[in-house]
């Protein structure tokens, strides 16, 4: 398998090929979870007002899964090649501080990330959804993507939700990691919010 | 029925053994509705726009058998978890009055409301759709969810809605109480609004 | 067939028992159209800012079929228990003159208004989507109601497109009556818009 | 073939007869995607606002899609019958140029540019989805539309996406000719936005 050039290609993931029984000790080794916004967080649709504001959907389910993993001692990453300040103001009610936006290239920003946190990729859940998100996938200890991912996302993850973006594709990658650590808890400190 | 701990737990309601006439007896005995907001009276998602603004969707259907319900005596009472002033004022504007939002513990709440009325939790419906509202799920007389509900309310409801939330549950379930109690007739003071 | 009191009833349509050829017979007398707003020109939600305002949804394939009819002579009529400006703004834009906006008696109004142009019962087309629009389609030439109406709407009308409302169920009728008479031409001063 | 009126006709396109192959090979020779705005690149509702603004909602993956076409060579060029200023300040955040919007005959806005631009119908992929897109569909060298047009248009058309509009038909078709040309490989410079 060659990398012809970073510029223009991407590849099928070479971790495809794990067993489920790896993919469950992958997921349970999961202490960071990384998700694009556009597509994952939001259901992909910008909606465009005559004022020249923009507008992006999110859901209630995904907020109160964010908040558990937090809650349990997860690190939670939001990285968008969009810029969106109503989606940082929400992510940080949510109590999420690590956001990212305008990001140009996703791996660069997440290896320098690592490096200086002192993580492994081994660690990384990531869900993606489109084209940028196809390096990253490709080095994440677990690579996810919503049901209405494009084709080659799908190609290069290892588990693809069966929910959309925008509608609670988060919290199904979060529910499945706390579960498998019986994290899974709920507390009244926690709200839909 | 044991409840380990309030903070970090939620079980299997054991009224979901009552048979189907029980159902429709406890039904029947129904006066209060108690509606969550946030995928129960909305469909789940925020729409956030660049100005910081917040946007939730409700359906007129359910609107009108609000209004329905409390011409025919019924009380009707909405607890969310999050604050949102549009859906206080759409609430106010069909003419509910018991609405509380930011709601910590809703069980508490809930107590302490239907001591102030001398009320019973054998009269109480309540739907609700996610992990908050399970304990109020299990207190209230009837128990109820959108189709859309995450898992573990499914299994701590007596009865499951086929329409998501958003989208017509809360009209399925008064229309279910007022047609046992013969109550499910329109007049013209009632307005699709 | 006894109505027991306008206030509190409503019944099944007698003329559903018209065969199918007295369905087109009476689909090619239609000279007037007459619609409802929520859950018919819109989808039935509301979506609510936090700044207060309101916003309904409706579909740009309805704006090119209203344009269609009134170019090709026929009268457009819309009557709404809600009141919306925007949508009172959206409607005019598109040509349509008769707009009226939180009406408590749609038959009544509907009556004066047949009164006053010297029209017939036997020439209106209306559809409607719930319990308010029941009298009024147990009065019209043809009653109609999108494929999401409420059960008993459905059971007064004597079509129920395929359509839901807000996403092209008013072009589906107007299309019936236009190509009926041989009016369906497009012709390049009417646009989407 | 023969044109009664343009005023008041349309007709199948008789280039419907085309085989398989000839698709392909004429999908090949594109060198300019023409795409009209409400039910292509919108869903093709409309968001009323109260305060008489409009919204209008566009895609995620079709904003990608629209910079590989633009990175890789193509034209891009936007016709749409309707006025929306939001929509002209998003294509052009996209790198659209060529944006004409209020356009009452959009065959004959065509055809002058193509005539200025010295090029041939051959040439262009139109993709609409409405009456006022037929004379175009007629002339372009490959006709598109999305699953949701309407029957008129789709008899119209060589390729009917499997996508509705709004959701991705754009990119459907954007990328069927970038790879028949070996173009479709994404650079870091080409974000999600």
């Amino acid at each position: 398998m060659q990398h012809s050039n970073k510029e223009d290609s991407y590849e099928m993931a070479t971790h495809l090929s794990v067993s489920m029984d790896n993919v469950l000790a992958q997921l349970k080794q999961i202490t960071t979870f990384v998700f694009d916004v556009d597509g994952v967080l939001t259901d992909g649709t910008v909606l465009l007002l005559e004022n020249g504001l923009q507008a992006r959907k999110m859901h209630i389910k995904d907020g109160l899964a964010l908040q558990m993993a937090m809650k349990n001692g997860y690190r939670v990453i939001v990285i968008s090649g969009s810029y969106s300040e109503s989606v940082v103001n929400r992510l940080q009610y949510l109590g999420i501080e690590e956001v990212f936006m305008a990001v140009k290239d996703k791996k660069e920003l997440l290896e320098n990330f690592i490096k200086d946190r002192n993580l492994q990729w081994e660690e990384i859940l990531f869900m993606g959804d489109d084209l940028p998100d196809i390096p990253v996938l490709q080095k994440a200890g677990v690579s996810c993507c919503p049901a209405d991912a494009v084709p080659e996302v799908k190609q290069s993850s290892m588990y693809i939700s069966t929910i959309n973006g925008g509608y609670g594709c988060v919290r199904d990658v979060i529910e499945k990691v706390l579960k498998l650590n019986d994290h899974w808890k709920f507390s009244v400190d926690i709200t839909s919010k």
